[in-house]
């Protein structure tokens, strides 16, 4: 395509943005006409990508991440014969493959979720690390940002880390047309601003004029060639350029043009130019997974040995029997215990350092690219990828993710280390797994099992050794329960997971030299949850008692009682958790300052075997 | 104190650090050792506060940005008579105020707690920025970070805002130890790698030894004459600095010293060198709380009106009445209305553009400060500030957190902009307050009791209009509910809040008219939850049906089974809540697909009834 040719292209991007808002009645056009012009050239001249095989592994790969601007893309496909007229049109209504925020669960060439700003690039890290590190398909990762989203730290964790890792197969563009979501953004036009930031980060940057499309051209050639680190293309726009009305101007965001007609004519009228995306070059399968035997670690009955240790030893055996297996950490891997998935297997072990947004966004890209990744840290500190995860699960990205450090049984360390709301976070995931091992030869079946899920997979692991009291051939199906105590005498059901479950065990003992028997169950799978077992322990024993090292709202309790809200009988219920706020302590005194130990079990126990005869 | 002295004191925060992590039997001793003489120097010569006054308006800020360094801010307060060697050996051992990581819940002269790093200068930016345009009281603040939290996007976050905001009453001091925990940074001693960064962000920058006290003090005097801009000091120091055994070694983090005693005589010993710490200035009171009436805006019956929109304006109000009320927002204040205030009340709002760690940090400094900060953003990008929010509430600070475009009721947006799981998430924050209005009178008056609760105050926010159903003299108490239908024939409780009260309204009167009459509660104080209301409505109508716009877990449903998890009978519970990941679609479309719209609920709750019958 010539220049001209490029410049209808770039006005039949923003005639069918401006089209495409208009039919919906909501959506951003201003945003799309700004990066029109980059949009065309990255298409007619430098995106290598074939739209009829998403999977072709040298395809390129594009992440729109101020993925509000979803009328371009949607318009860029159109253009590229991916989808028809017809089909732009149906943008953000009931059904349509084309939302508001484009999502690869609806459409084969996204490749993450965007939408929540700030996410695209630590997602794009993650993919040019796979291909530079295991795919070496020779493919390009381009991500087009918006100049509001550089505020996000998450943008910066990324910087960081492309420039770091020296990432050439990495493309950014930013859109800087000046105007956020309310108005003016903190730097403005000012490019330097941001090219002194990307700099001291180690990138090659280069500021253009981002309407002139032989300049955004010349920079996509020198991106291309620049070696040894990524390129930022800061390009300065105008937020709804080439409509008069809404040109740079503030108030515009987010709302279709006033008068799409006008527009459209101002624009130059609606155009049908079809572009030939150059296709990639041959390259051969994705990274074939050896599948080899899975030699999982095994432990001996009444040995002491912590979860996350059996966790590191599992995922080691895993990597050992699957090539595509691959874990992400941030700089935590001595306590996490990947730190041996690092030593056995270097080449697929990649460090985040102490940023967990963009570990999470790197386990996302690597996911998005086939590989399974492990991402870990400790459970408190999932927090900080809150959002990332939830934008995974909008993907439906496949990814594992692996807490230490659960509870206050860690001990003296105090609450800002201790995992008290991961199980809620996780739960209210949608389409997640959510899985709490109490001993080591359950925690390795379970780190296995996680493999071969859908969705956000989460596995909770304790700091300190528990004791092995399940053989290394015994099965734990996701879904599934274990019951540890059980008799016809049974009057009580305590429910736990992890570290509760030793103390329930301790409790179920101690109330049974006392000659009150009561039902123990292991629920190692929060979600989905046993609903079978414990409703047929609700049946037997009339009560249960859930305890959970966790604070009490959205956790083993919770899921306790999603087995009983159909509209069926319900049994009666108490519930023992971290409802305190903990100080220093060693892990037993913690435990029994919650109120969650052995002797605290057995002392509610008692008096709810007792009420119940009493009432 | 001369240079000898300083050393001495160095020496002695040393001996003190490796004494009570060795009494403890954990914690880290090296940590503390690298900023040794960071700290001496800052204590004897730099650093005015007083001690016996921690709120004296004029007391400069500290916080300790590496709260894992806890012995040596402990060996500090000991150093200024603060607390005593007694004391000291108390570390981490249960009731101690001294934790594993300093929080100001035990302890008045900690600013913020800290042991989740990266947090420490965002609150201090908060601090400065209350320094600088509210109080008014010439304060410095200072922060002391490790090197290794550099990697944390939420640091440039706060470092882009702090250079933008021309913070020269901000000083970091930067101990780059080189070690991380599991091993090398990514940029070990290379100083200048961190210089470029800061200075790209608009920073004073200063390079020194960490170890040469005479080059410290140089330092802290320049930073402090610095003028309109923020200074960072980049101190290359060794971890575990003075005992060979351990100095500049990796696999000594977060570990006493091998031989604690050893290591003392090596440091030359206990010493008890005391500090005259240099009180503020004389300084004014803190901001005068202008003590205005309250004007909340009043809405008629039947009008329609977003929550968002009566948020705004009840914030206004609440802003004319105290004159400690402030806004924050990460640059949406268009959507959520904190556009509102910001007209109001400029010089009380802070833009913290996308940007919600940072935005979250800044209401818990202003929050330090004794300001009432109200912070806002969409629901779902409050996710992005999950860690902040868990540590806040370690803190014990008291911020109102607002989330707007709540639920799938947004629209044709879709799941990116949805808040779905920030119930689960706020419900399960230690002694958190989780509000959810239904319509605009309702709004405004827990807009004004938010500022009068302890924690951490949530107040959910719809995009869409929704109709006024209570008067504006209607008392709205925390922790109540109101039953917005009843009568003595009820067979079952619909349970609400927020959009699908009214869609429960329209399900109630539409089974009255088929004969069916079933309660309706407007559950607005989703924590504390009303129990008693709850309760008495089981028990008059047998069974209970919750309806809420978010995901099933922790949200609405699980709040409603609180009431019942204390071994009580429990009534039969049926819930209805978002199990589908949503598209783009209508408010209209996506509560009927989501099957939280008032047929739904009408549908369910005829079969729940005739089931009872039945059975």
């Amino acid at each position: 395509m010539n220049t001209r040719q490029l410049t209808e292209l770039a006005q039949q991007l923003r005639v069918d943005s401006v089209r495409a808002a208009a039919a919906a009645g909501s959506g951003h056009p201003t945003s799309s006409m700004s990066a029109a012009d980059l949009m065309a050239v990255l298409l007619a001249r430098h995106f290598r990508y074939d739209f009829e095989r998403p999977a072709h592994p040298g395809n390129d790969r594009f992440i729109l991440s101020k993925g509000h601007a979803s009328p371009l893309l949607y318009a860029a496909y159109k253009a590229a014969g991916a989808i028809n007229e017809t089909e732009l049109l149906t943008f953000r209504k009931l059904g349509s493959r084309l939302e508001g925020h484009p999502t690869p669960r609806r459409l084969p060439w996204v490749e993450t979720a965007t939408g929540s700003l700030g996410q695209g690039l630590p997602v794009g890290v993650g993919i040019a690390l796979a291909g530079k590190r295991l795919d070496h398909t020779g493919y390009r990762v381009w991500v087009m940002c918006g100049d509001s989203e550089l505020a996000e730290g998450s943008v910066w964790e990324a910087a960081e880390h492309a420039g770091h890792e020296h990432l050439d197969n990495l493309i950014v563009m930013v859109d800087v047309n000046r105007l956020g979501q309310r108005g003016p953004t903190r730097h403005g036009h000012d490019l330097d601003a941001y090219a002194r930031r990307f700099r001291a980060f180690d990138w090659h940057t280069l500021e253009i004029d981002g309407h002139d499309v032989e300049a955004i051209d010349r920079a996509c050639t020198e991106a291309e060639s620049t070696a040894g680190q990524p390129t930022v293309i800061l390009a300065r726009t105008f937020k709804g350029k080439g409509v008069g009305s809404v040109q740079n101007r503030e108030g515009m965001h987010g709302k279709p043009l006033p008068d799409p007609e006008e527009a459209i004519a101002e624009l130059g009228g609606v155009r049908n130019v079809q572009v030939e995306v150059e296709p990639p070059p041959a390259a051969r399968t994705l990274h074939a997974v050896r599948g080899g035997h899975l030699d999982l670690p095994r432990y001996d009955l009444g040995d002491r040995v912590a979860t996350r240790d059996a966790y590191g030893q599992a995922l080691v055996a895993l990597g050992n029997a699957r090539g595509d297996v691959v874990a992400v950490d941030g700089e935590v891997g001595d306590s996490t215990r990947t730190e041996l998935f690092a030593k056995g297997h270097p080449e697929r072990y990649f460090e985040c350092y102490i940023a967990e947004q963009l570990m999470v966004g790197v386990a996302v890209g690597l996911a998005a690219r086939g590989w399974v990744p492990y991402a870990s840290t400790f459970a408190a500190f999932l927090t900080r990828a809150h959002d990332f995860i939830r934008m995974a699960s909008i993907s439906g990205a496949g990814i594992n993710l692996v807490g230490s450090h659960a509870g206050c049984a860690i001990g003296e360390d105090g609450p800002s280390q201790m995992g008290l709301e991961d199980l809620a976070m996780l739960r209210c995931v949608y389409g997640s797994t959510v899985l709490y091992p109490c001993d080591a030869n359950q925690t390795a079946r379970l780190v296995a099992a996680m493999a071969g899920l859908d969705g956000i997979r989460y596995l909770r692991t304790s700091r300190g050794d528990t004791p092995v009291i399940y053989g290394p051939t015994e099965e734990f199906p996701v879904g599934g329960s274990k019951v540890l105590r059980a008799s016809a005498e049974d009057r009580l059901t305590v429910v736990a997971a992890g570290v509760t479950v030793h103390e329930a065990l301790k409790a179920a003992d101690a109330l049974a030299d006392q000659g009150i028997r009561v039902r123990v169950v292991d629920l190692y799978s929060v979600k989905p949850v046993d609903r079978a077992t414990l409703r047929e322990a609700a049946e037997r024993t009339g009560c249960l008692l859930t305890v959970e090292d966790h604070h009490e709202q959205g956790g083993l309790g919770d899921a306790v009682l999603d087995a009983f809200t159909d509209g069926r009988p319900v049994p009666r219920l108490e519930r023992l958790a971290v409802r305190t706020m903990p100080g220093s302590a060693t892990p037993a005194e913690q435990l029994h300052a919650a109120g969650i130990d052995a002797e605290s079990i057995a002392a509610v126990a008692r008096q709810l075997v007792e009420h119940a005869v009493a009432s």
